[in-house]
């Protein structure tokens, strides 16, 4: 039995199983939440758009006013190792930068901490369940939560405040339902907990453009819906809007578009996946399936 | 050298020095905040308001709808245990409850997790040094980051979600200010990093009821303001009103009552410690002193 097979973790230059990769309970990484990552897919054994990842993760590090010494060359031959080292075909591979403990102690100035880069690997995880997808997401607009706004906690910067959506999601499963997403302050539909929402009205799709990751498997899904002549508007999405959509999707790397069959009380399609959701769906896993944004795993 | 002189924890069942207390890269405390914790000072080897402090950390759980096995009896023992472990007589004493990590790998369901307790000490952390203290804080609003509100985070569940502190720590350690205090989404005063605000006009002494932790000093400086007759109205507190007050402090475990000498371009009393301010002080550490509020260390 291979050690790295229920993960493995890069850690200040040693290679771990993933039971054995823990941060302090000082690191403000943890009790300030001072810390962000990015997620890369690994899919048949390749990483899928590996570049991109990292230049959305090194504008998060900037963004915080993070240092780290690694260079997006050496993020890179450590992400392979650790996925070689664990031998999975299908990962979920994170990249982490965390403000760390302070050097003084007693400081409470940033600028005082250790920064530190770590990195880990554990098999797939869906924020989405296949099976889910299959017959329709079911997806409950938080009433309780709204999501952090952009001049509190910038969303761009991929974080891990998740209050906001800790509090929709339990409200969600309470009720029954998959997943959650939250308005804004405004009444627009923003995002959920690991995915970005999608309206399709005749041929137009909307998906917001404020308070949001800008996920790269929206940017993915985007792209797939101009390659099929949709056209795609980036801008606020009223929840009424929404809810008068001809179908609703969710984007999110390990499903590409996933199909929502229901949204609170309202049923779309006939309570099954869309036929344009299915399609860019089938688009995803094809262009996943041809590799051609793919960078091989070195085994 | 006592192994815990420089702090220790207490983590599933077991005493370790503080450089060995750790959590899961994969704890959801860390990779979704999603944990609550509380501190209790303990000074002179003794911990100050301990009942309150377990009483608010219960709240905060409960909130989160987070489950840990610990009595507040047990809290309490294990809390003894770690100071006297290291011999601390002046300590910063944490109590934290993470949702953990899933039982069921790969759920996404916050239901699904092991949620845990731990505790730890290290000697006192002071949120404004005492030097600050005595020249008076310069405080610095900040101009790009608003508190998170509290229908994304509930503010009274104490929580690791800084986001919002410490861009605007950044931005006053960069123009040369001690610490910051945020601004809600309406132009109120809130509350900064580790600290309520209070504005002294005439007799009246105003600190803002929304948008912020109900601290347990708060509490003590509110109730030290009523015993030198003066009216505390908790209420909304406008900038304007802040800028135009007689005085301005912040409310601290480690200091009390903290005078501030400037806010922005703001200069109060001459630049020194307002004299209320200087007595609510005093009358807190004399408070500390009499003890009747403690409970000694059983070292």
């Amino acid at each position: 039995m291979n050690e790295f097979a229920q993960g493995a973790a890069w850690m200040a230059g040693d290679i771990l199983p993933i039971a054995e990769a823990r941060i302090s309970v000082l690191d403000w990484g943890l009790t300030h939440s001072d810390i962000t990552y990015d997620v890369v897919p690994v899919w048949n054994g390749a990483f899928f758009r590996l570049p991109d990842y990292l230049e959305r993760f090194r504008q998060s590090v900037d963004t915080l006013k993070l240092t780290i010494p690694q260079t997006d060359a050496e993020i890179t031959e450590i992400l392979h190792r650790i996925v070689a080292a664990s031998g999975l075909r299908e990962a979920y591979v994170a990249m982490v930068a965390s403000r760390g403990v302070p050097l003084i102690p007693g400081s409470r100035d940033p600028r005082d901490c250790g920064n530190h880069f770590y990195a880990w690997v554990i098999p797939y995880v869906h924020v989405i369940k296949p099976e889910v997808a299959d017959r329709g997401c079911h997806l409950w607009i938080s009433k309780g939560s709204r999501r952090i706004p952009e001049d509190s906690v910038n969303p761009r910067a991929k974080n891990y405040h998740w209050g906001d959506f800790t509090t929709g999601l339990l409200e969600a499963k309470e009720r029954g339902f998959d997943t959650t997403a939250l308005l804004d302050h405004h009444g627009n539909v923003t995002e959920g907990p690991g995915f970005n929402v999608f309206a399709l009205k005749g041929d137009t799709v909307v998906t917001s453009d404020h308070g949001v990751l800008h996920g790269l498997t929206r940017r993915t899904v985007i792209e797939l819906c101009q390659a099929r002549d949709l056209t795609v508007e980036t801008r606020p999405l009223p929840l009424s809007e929404l809810l008068e959509a001809d179908e609703v999707f969710l984007s999110t790397s390990s499903g590409g578009a996933v199909p929502v069959a229901r949204v609170d009380d309202r049923v779309f399609s006939n309570d099954a996946p869309g036929p344009v959701a299915k399609t860019l769906r089938a688009d995803y896993f094809a262009l996943l399936e041809r590799g051609e944004m793919s960078q091989p795993v070195r085994y």
